[in-house]
């Protein structure tokens, strides 16, 4: 198909499309003529899955590419997928606690992370935003919600259990590793839309009047 | 004190917390000349909220400008409170899912909540972008991951009622409120980085060599 009926079949603009050709977020049709490209059902699929990553989970667009580029090197190991996907939910954060909570914090996390058994590098990016984020939950006063930890530890784990089962039904490496992305990226976007819909039904409940 | 000294004591250079102050979002200081105002601990406690917000939860200045409004105000209701900090942390988003998949995407959720007896408003921001993300996975063909939804479900709620028990034992109303706010958006960032913590070590016992 033309650039034309691709934009209409997945309902993304032409001038969008081009963008992301130029960006290499979209590999490029095959040349029909030296004027005209044509595009087949693996770009509706890709540009289906960058409207994804771009529009609803709000990854910035030089992000998605690397992760797409890691998803077409057949090369790149499964775990590494993984630490690109996380990298691109993990913005570079500043630190905003106290020095005092952000060593408790830290000792906090370690000891979190070796009660649990957890195989995690001390580089990676959510361990530093896991760190100040208990850490500005101390330094505004908030111990009573730091004692949650645990509770959220314990589902976290679970997810993991269940998302590694889930994606590994994939009946090939390439699907594996494009499940991988979507599940970790999306995943986030739904399990926070989804609590935020349990704590608007408990505040209902219980604090309607108050 | 003054402002220099507000700027040490919290971290935050001083042309900072003078944009904060343009935009309304730290409370004018007390004025002891009439070229200079004078800081107390309310502004360091206040500033540290901020920071948290804007740097660590990165929620747009606008909405916590919004959000504060809100938590000065004694008139507004605890669940209005609550409404606000959801709005903060639901962007609108555009549909990027196919209209298939959105109307299967809306009767799965729909009676899920149904099935878990959520009060939720129809209008709730976090419902369109629970549904947009369900009609995502699919038209993705990730039905697979879809089936995870009950699981994450039985999670948010049991992290709800934790959580409005752990607000609960504020003395005061304001702080009540204040924990609620923070309870909810800095929440959000620690359970996103537990969970992707929670995902490396698994891989790492899964996939390290695949």
């Amino acid at each position: 198909m033309r650039i034309g009926e691709l934009s209409k079949v997945t309902e993304v603009p032409v001038p969008t499309i081009k963008y992301y050709l130029r960006e290499g977020l979209l590999p490029a049709g095959e040349l029909s003529s030296p004027n005209q490209a044509s595009y087949g059902e693996p770009h509706v699929r890709r540009l289906r899955l960058i409207r994804a990553l771009v529009e609803l989970a709000q990854v910035p667009v030089a992000q998605v590419k690397d992760i797409l580029e890691s998803l077409d090197s057949d090369d790149v190991p499964l775990h590494e997928q993984i630490g690109r996907a996380h990298r691109a939910l993990t913005p570079t954060r500043k630190q905003t606690a106290t020095e005092e909570a952000r060593i408790a914090a830290t000792t906090q996390v370690t000891d979190l992370i070796t009660r649990r058994g957890w195989t995690v590098e001390p580089e990676a990016p959510a361990l530093a935003t896991l760190i100040e984020t208990v850490a500005a939950f101390r330094t505004l006063s908030q111990d009573n919600l730091v004692t949650l930890l645990d509770a959220y530890a314990d589902a976290v784990d679970s997810f993991a259990a269940l998302e590694i089962e889930a994606v590994t039904a994939n009946p090939t490496r390439d699907q594996l590793a494009e499940s991988v992305v979507i599940g970790t990226i999306l995943g986030e976007t739904l399990i926070s839309s989804l609590r935020l819909l349990a704590q608007e039904s408990t505040s209902a409940k219980h604090w309607k009047n108050r």
